[in-house]
């Protein structure tokens, strides 16, 4: 089985590699856009299909490929990347003294078949400050993580005192459902 | 103020650089015995009080020392380093299709006072098969570690599907607890 994986996010792919899988890096530009009316994990799904579908004539018998999407999800709204050191600023206070959610999904496509799973965890920051919020996008740069921030990251250390679910999917891929899906693939 | 920590774990001292603060390390050994009647995190509170006595008579005044302890609490019974592989992978094997809790205390002693302060984190392992168990003891020899394993490693990016509480406290250290303690801390 030739893994083929469809994410220029070196942490998915130091994932992958922590997994112990072989895998090959394959990126095809995708314009990001969704149905408004999508939700939740509705999005991710569509987003992480989206990504496949770019693959999805050309997949050889004995190659799977590895395409997922990841959003927080806040009082009822979709947080992307930010498109700007502001907006970051004002994801992040938002997170403050609350919690949100990190969705991500990820699609499996075979020559066979396409399967798509997400997973939802639960983040909780404390109250968070301006000036612990300034310090981290001007020294972090955020600007290519959902949601605006590394859990792994200093605004992580500090500021995240209780998740429920799983870390990995936090930082950007449900490892354990990686791992299960490639073990039950047929192919 | 200068910080002293008292671990030998690269991931604690990775955490302390993560978190910006600049530190020293001091290492002195400990005879790690606690009283049999003590219980979850009256264990961890006690050990990092006992690895602070040996700094207690010597903290100077504009120095505060960083000591720490994680168990594994399972089934009534704390984990601590497996003495060998075949009690890591009967440690290991005991998580399977349960949860159990992580819990880390951290001691703060400076010339004025001593803080103690500790975390509990639950995990859950999804159903491991003695062959991943074997497979994970063998290639990472996880001796080293409380409750035999390290969630970062290959056995918890497959293994553990739920937390609830701080995944820093599972790898080793409340990374919001030191940071909220060492700015409230009146040297």
């Amino acid at each position: 089985m030739k893994i083929i994986l469809a994410s220029g996010s070196p942490r998915r792919q130091q994932f992958l590699k922590d997994l112990e899988l072989d895998f090959e890096i394959q990126l095809k530009p995708v314009d990001e856009v969704y149905p408004p009316h999508l939700k939740a994990e509705e999005i991710t799904d569509f987003l992480s299909e989206l990504k496949a579908d770019k693959f999805k004539e050309n997949v050889k018998d004995d190659e799977v490929v590895i395409t997922s999407d990841t959003i927080v999800w806040h009082k009822g709204k979709a947080l992307g990347k930010p498109k700007n050191t502001a907006q970051a600023e004002e994801m992040i206070l938002s997170y403050s003294d609350d919690w949100h959610e990190v969705i991500s999904s990820v699609t499996f496509t075979t020559a066979k078949q396409q399967i798509t799973k997400s997973f939802t965890t639960k983040v909780h920051f404390k109250i968070l400050t301006k000036e612990e919020v300034s310090h981290y996008v001007e020294k972090y740069k955020p600007l290519d993580k959902a949601g605006a921030y590394g859990i792994q990251e200093w605004i992580g250390l500090i500021g995240i005192d209780r998740i429920e679910g799983s870390y990995f999917n936090v930082v950007g891929l449900p490892t354990h459902l990686v791992y299960e899906t490639l073990k039950s693939l047929e192919l």
